[in-house]
């Protein structure tokens, strides 16, 4: 083992979605430390262009590399469906987002080959999950929906309302109309719509969350990399780019565990400076 | 009559919100050149802390700066509630919100005294119409409503589903059970939203948008301060920070009226650059 493997990994989002994936991964790898940014001043990305969601993930990656990680994850749909090629190009550790893994999951989980994703808007118009089956299981059939506000109803722990329950079937009609075996929630936040969301698909449709399959592709890559930290150097560390208390406290009720000490990040930005 | 009066005059918004106050100062004043600037890269701010939207509020008003304007209008409530000492302690042109004249038409149209107001949470909370009534009638009731997702039901263009009417009946159900006369729409969006809005409170209320007495408010400050334009120099200029093609298609229906050609500006950031 060399000195690269006690370093921490790296973990972004665009706000507290990301947590989920957070979440899984200490609970599987307890013995790596953990260093998350939350771009809570830019929240949200999933509404955003394609241009714009590649700049703020370069600006997301730079402040974690400044931090010294092994490897990045991209802990959210959207930056994993948009930005991953522009990322690659620009930062020299391994990374992973979490569109893969999902796919790699709905292919192990499906009977029937009909697979759902539901997504932001960006993530849908993408396509991403549709790449990734082509070269998984070019056979699957692809029906994906995007549902826009379902992070807002989450972030207003509307979690169970009537009106989350009448938008959700709205959005998730069409899907439940193509006879889908597995629906892939592409988007960190929708666990938290997890009730809701089989309720209205029937038990007998699957739910993938892209966290669980993140933290174990995290695993077989740190594995192949030689990457394993041995170590765990005491608690993970948060940082966001608004107000940390927000953060802590959204994030908490979000996780439903404590969140030891937010710290505010100042992203270094690729436009100019004032004179 | 000097060449500052020629000047254009600046108003900047999160998002697209601020073309209603954009679009009634067009009206109103069609001798002003106007230039407008949509933070459509950060947008909402309406979620965020009062630092990062002083921070971010200040970054719009510098690019309206560097357009050489005689005048900025923070077309917005969100900056109008919680960012107004921090521009002007920083800026150095006359400054207007959307504030204090949604209350001075409030107060003209009210006859019981007791007035509702709506906004984002972070308007809301920060009790900036409170504090512009306690000036203005200090006898005045005010209660007030954050109403979080109706932004997000306005860009998702869901202005007549009866979701919409439904959670707007959730939110406006304690303003009506306060017998208001009047209803301050305390979001550039809401306007969009005001056939819902009129049918859940009755017709017995009055609402009131700040857009219109916006552009009264503008009239009347160009005048005292000899600022009044007397040539339009040609069409106005639109900027935003994420993909110009968006904004225009998504201005233009929020408009209902067509948008010319829309720029990529970039903002200087008050953070530091990469290296």
């Amino acid at each position: 083992m060399n000195t690269t493997n006690s370093k921490p990994i790296g973990i972004f989002d665009s706000g507290i979605g990301g947590l989920t994936v957070f979440a899984q991964i200490q609970k599987l790898l307890p013995l790596e430390n953990l260093i998350y940014l939350g771009d809570t001043a830019r929240v949200p990305y999933g509404t955003k262009s394609q241009s714009t969601i590649e700049r703020f993930a370069l600006e997301d990656a730079h402040f974690l590399l400044q931090h010294d990680v092994k490897l990045i994850i991209a802990a959210c749909n959207t930056v994993s469906a948009l930005a991953m090629p522009y990322l690659k190009s620009h930062i020299h550790v391994p990374l992973l987002g979490v569109i893969e893994p999902a796919a790699v999951k709905a292919c192990e989980e499906t009977s029937t080959g009909r697979i759902g994703v539901i997504g932001t808007r960006a993530t849908v118009e993408s396509r991403a999950y549709e790449k990734a089956f082509s070269l998984l299981s070019p056979s699957a059939n692809i029906f994906s929906a995007a549902c826009p506000l379902f992070v807002n109803l989450v972030e207003e722990n509307w979690t169970d309302e009537k009106e989350t329950y009448s938008i959700a079937e709205k959005y998730l009609r069409p899907l439940k109309d193509r006879n889908i075996d597995t629906l892939i929630l592409g988007c960190t936040h929708y666990p938290l719509l997890e009730t809701v969301i089989q309720k209205i698909m029937g038990d007998s449709v699957r739910l993938i969350d892209s966290a669980c399959s993140t933290a174990l592709a995290l695993k077989k890559i740190l594995a192949e990399e030689n990457l394993t930290g041995t170590q765990s150097g005491g608690s993970p560390q948060f940082f966001v780019t608004d107000e940390p208390e927000r953060f802590q406290s959204a994030g908490e009720k979000f996780l439903g565990k404590r969140i030891p000490k937010v710290q505010k990040a100042a992203l270094e930005m690729e436009e100019r400076t004032f004179p």
